[in-house]
């Protein structure tokens, strides 16, 4: 992925963030909510870090697997 | 893309409603929206019709260009 100007690397960061803190509260690791989202572990962790561009479907199974709601992550 | 499930088809489709909404409260074109969002025509138009499995990036634009937050696309 090019790199985003600041302003998108700063949306896909707090998004990352959000993600991290909402997991943490729940006790989870990156690997319980990989596979609660079925997604791949390291996708989660580079979520977490700002690395990724994630889109809709995956934005809704992240939600899911942390009992929020899509809104609430962005 | 293959065709998601239910909720998935769904959420995506909840999506592009949403756009066209506030899209059509401002009076603004598919064109219009495009040419703000920095996205082409036919991309916003596939969005709208929820056939689209839209990246965060995309839903910062989409929301900058339509005046509100992206938390308020979904």
């Amino acid at each position: 992925m090019p790199q985003p100007p600041d302003d998108e690397r700063r949306a896909l960061s707090a998004f990352g963030t959000r993600v991290r803190e909402l997991r943490r509260e729940l006790g989870l690791s990156q690997e319980d909510l990989a596979d609660r989202a079925n997604l791949h572990r390291t996708y989660v962790g580079s979520i977490e870090r700002g690395e990724r561009n994630v889109a809709l479907l995956n934005i809704h199974r992240l939600a899911r697997a942390l009992g929020v709601t899509a809104r609430d992550l962005l």
